[in-house]
């Protein structure tokens, strides 16, 4: 640890891991199976265990001296798998399987855009290492490599057998090609500036991976499956939350045609959001005042690659936070609503991700996705038309497809031991004592008792309201077996140390059977009054437009946490009240005079 | 009209009424009642029957010369209404009973504050004209006006006789008092100024009524009772709705107890939300460059009252519209999300609503209301706890109820003859052939033949996906029978001239009947193909948080209006990418240190 101590004297228990730590943890790999190549697949910092985290955790909050806590970096694929279990992909396999699939002797065009992509399982062979590669061309016009291919997809795909790194197969496609596309137009020129300037700076400080905001403390992690995690969250300096990370998400395709049907991506499991960040860059992802933190991921070879700028930090205006005229006195006071928002974006081949996490000055914490980049597409005769996709060019269809999130939530509200409760309304009897209008109604709350899951209830008016995952494939299929978070909005767990992901530790090719299903199925814990924790399963249904190509404007969907009879009064009821002073908006008509003036001025 | 002549040489037949021509129309029935005092209720412009509009419309966007199309004013209560109508109540009749019950011997202290409301029907007496009144008392530690009286309500409540102006009952509420409470903290100092600045100006134009922004062009009309209404919407040159506007509101509470039963608010049709607009303000309401519209609603006594500024058009950045990384060549672009966002704010006793519509660069309209202000309370023992409601302080109860809002939509999507389809995915059986692995799922549309409406489905994955109005009232009681539009989230009507309001025109004390129910109910008219209106209800179950209290941080629920298959491609295709030059961001690293500075230098 000493080349860690020369660069930084102190790290957090829950600062990601440094370069230093991941080669430092590779070399004593290497070390172990020496004259043995390599290749690595993950690395990053391994959390402690809760019960030493949590006292770490007290004794900083109560200014106590800290406890020792060995920092200690989680290497993936030490131990050998189960046959039918398969570890991540990365980018190098990926790399090297398109070389085999274009040294093809059957493939010879230098045009050709290869996309490969993970392996949805079909329960055949299960215990072989697959990829599949979609094919497309560069536009014809101009062969650009940045044009977009997925307007030019191929009638065929490749197979390739990831351990021998040969083809397996190539498999035609359903249908033909006949192929124009819309190209980008040049860019528009209605858009004026809108500028974010902080004269004073943002109003958050960052000590280290440590934010505080408004009424809000946390701290920030990074690793290479979940990209952002938060920890530690308290508001108003009363614990809330644990733990908060996103914990998986799958994307189901709908065309059910071989060989398409294989077409189902973990995209934190078999990926991750933590290798796929963007590096972001200042004045394009966010505006303001922004503060960026990054982390590292493992390279094949062990080596540290470093992912700058993963994650930015900054504020944002969201309208008004609340307002009241007194209409005897016409006294008004208006509140403008401040948000901090970590943002992270990911890239997973044709898909761009963008996530946030957004704290309130009200205490909310949303979870936002933005869904977009390039639609997965499929070529298509002239003249077809299929029920499960949507001809977005010529020749071109995108198969629809659902995008499915769960988020894990790990509570510590007002402590470690919590209960989970629904509360849904329900309207009163008829009486003509207790309700002779019939306009009563209350609500019922339901506890968990033992580790489960519940439906939402948009009709009960259910607290945790939100989009559906619309499992719309019966029960039994390999895509319903391996996702099995997917089958609830919302599931209760007791706590265990690293139990984060609810579709299983190897998601890759996976059978299903080990994800959350199987710890609420076979005597479940107890929930009550417990170290538990929640995760909220949610997403929406894609079915493409003609406007989501060639590229998907953001689809947002947004999970929200609430503070219910958490504070004692509205905890943004001391925000000032929003003046000209503080925020110098301008009339329409002062800018009109002042940009003619500009103008003129410029033409002199 | 020579008058208004005078003072705009041109009126559009949408522009919202002048003071000029109302006080025209006003002068015009008292002549025809010379001698007999009149109190007047509302009125506006007249809105042109859609068959001549449409011709004027369509001979404007084709420069055709315009045909001739007179501008008339709509002035409430000229005829006498059937006995169980009542027209809405207004701020000086509402204040007269407020007098009245001051003036009650029975009543006698002077810190007292008055909370009169609309009369949610029982059933009883349903011919005549009454209103409640909720009584509080002012901070006893200050007695300041401005105090939050909803935190001191008292154990008893009037009704007023609006017609004899006399004080009908005086009723002892359900439960007593103890009250203490948090009034407002001092504000907060850690939250730095936030500033939009467009040195450019900003991106949208307005002449007179008519907005052009990005690929959007409409106009904006405003009346006493839906306030902001937006008509004649094209984009990308192409006809997209005629007329879009809030239609209604039912906010019914859940406590069954006589007499707060009879607590259900028509804000719309018994207050009005022209009336009800807020005069907004540079700086506190909106940032950036800020146009704003106002109208005028008519006085009782037949002048014109302006509402300034009831109208602020800005425009907001909201992140990211769309990105993609080819992650073979590394090139990445993004760009931003510009929308466009009609705010308006009404004050309806306790609670405020901030109600904007909001246009996406991506052709997506959005509708958004923010429930704001401060719960309506109720006293109760200090120990007491009831089912039905929340204690938000000491001796203070807020009753549970939900916010139903219906939007009107009458669609011209490429013109003025839609049909009305919803779809839904439906799982694909299991079948060796077709569906080998049960991945398969297509989407099943269902089109309206006749005016009706259709529930919900999130299971489905429903298009028009909505918080569920959470209908909690059995069939029969007098909050469902009058507010028929609350049965479904989606109804479709063969368009009707001012057929406007699916509660009915007379809400005040209406028993039912008279509104979307009726229209779509016996011999429903044909929807495929014709001149069709949808009406979308949305809203949420108000269960009460402590955190609500005093003043509640903006509930938000959204409804989205998004182009399908509309558009040959993503309409922000050429939105240009997002760059430094553009946006100007800051580090948070330089902007601490210029702060850092600027501290120095303001010392110095």
């Amino acid at each position: 640890m000493s080349a860690v101590a020369a660069k930084e004297s102190y790290l957090h228990p829950l600062d990601p891991a440094t370069a230093e730590e991941i080669e430092k943890a590779t070399a004593l790999v290497k070390q172990l199976f020496f004259g043995i190549p390599l290749h690595f697949k993950a690395a990053g910092l391994d959390e402690p265990p809760k019960r030493d985290l949590s006292a770490y955790l007290d004794a900083e909050h109560e200014g106590r001296p800290l406890p020792p806590l060995p920092r200690r970096v989680f290497v993936e694929q030490y131990q050998e798998l189960p046959r039918d279990f398969h570890g991540p992909v990365d980018r190098a396999e990926m790399k090297e399987a398109a070389e085999v699939v274009m040294k093809d002797p059957n493939i010879d065009d230098t045009t050709i855009v290869l996309d490969p992509w993970d392996f949805g399982v079909d329960g055949t062979e299960t215990q072989e290492r697959h990829t599949q590669v979609f094919m497309y061309i560069c536009n014809p016009e101009n062969n650009d490599p940045d044009s977009c291919h997925y307007s030019f997809p191929l009638d065929f795909m490749v197979i390739v057998d990831l351990v021998a790194m040969k083809v397996k197969k190539i498999l035609r496609l359903p249908l033909g090609v006949d192929q124009k596309t819309t190209e980008k137009n040049p860019p528009r020129t209605t858009m004026k500036p809108y500028q974010v300037i902080q004269p004073e700076g943002a109003s958050f400080t960052v000590k280290g991976h440590l934010i505080e905001w408004e009424k809000f403390r946390f701290c920030v992690g990074f690793n290479w499956r979940e990209g952002t995690t938060i920890h530690d969250v308290s508001f108003m300096g009363r614990k809330a939350f644990y733990r908060l990370s996103l914990s998986e998400m799958f994307v189901p395709y709908g065309d059910p045609r071989n060989p398409i049907y294989r077409k189902g991506a973990f995209d934190l499991g078999n990926v991750g959001a933590g290798v796929t960040a963007n590096n972001l860059a200042l004045g394009c992802d966010c505006l303001g005042v922004i503060k960026y933190l990054g982390g590292h991921v493992v390279g094949n070879d062990g080596t540290a690659v470093e992912k700058p700028n993963a994650i930015c930090i900054h504020e944002v205006d969201q309208g008004i936070q609340w307002k009241h005229t007194n209409h005897r006195t016409k006294n008004a006071t208006v509140v403008r609503k401040r948000q901090l928002v970590l943002q992270q974006i990911i890239t997973v081949a044709n898909y761009e991700y963008i996530f946030a996490w957004i704290f309130d000055q009200s205490g909310e914490i949303t979870y936002e996705t933005r869904a977009t980049g390039i639609l997965s597409t499929q070529p298509i005769d002239a003249d077809a038309k299929v029920p499960w996709g949507t001809r977005v060019g010529d020749g071109v269809m995108a198969p629809y497809h659902q995008h499915i999130f769960n988020v894990r939530i790990d509570p510590a509200v007002g402590g470690r031991n919590n209960s989970f409760v629904y509360s849904g309304s329900v309207r009163m009897d008829w009486d003509e004592e207790l309700n002779p209008l019939g306009t009563g109604y209350v609500t019922k709350e339901t506890t968990f008792h033992r580790a489960s899951s519940v439906q939402d209830s948009v009709a009960d008016g259910r607290v945790f309201k939100i989009v559906n995952p619309n499992i719309e494939n019966p029960p039994g299929s390999w895509h319903w077996r391996r996702s099995e978070f997917c089958e609830a909005p919302m599931w209760v767990t007791k706590y265990q140390d690293r139990q984060l992901f609810p579709a299983g530790d190897y998601t890759n090719q996976s059978l299903g059977g080990t994800g959350i299903k199987s710890w609420t199925t076979h005597n479940p814990d107890p929930v009550v009054n417990e170290d538990i924790v929640a995760w909220h399963t949610f997403g929406f249904n894609h079915i493409p437009r003609v406007e989501d190509f060639p590229i998907m404007p953001a689809e947002i969907a947004q999970m929200h946490l609430k503070p219910y009879n958490f504070c004692n009064y509205n905890p943004t009821n001391d925000v000032p009240p929003s003046n000209q002073e503080f925020n110098k908006s301008v009339l329409y008509e002062d800018q009109q005079a002042a940009s003619a003036d500009l103008c003129c001025r410029n033409k002199l």
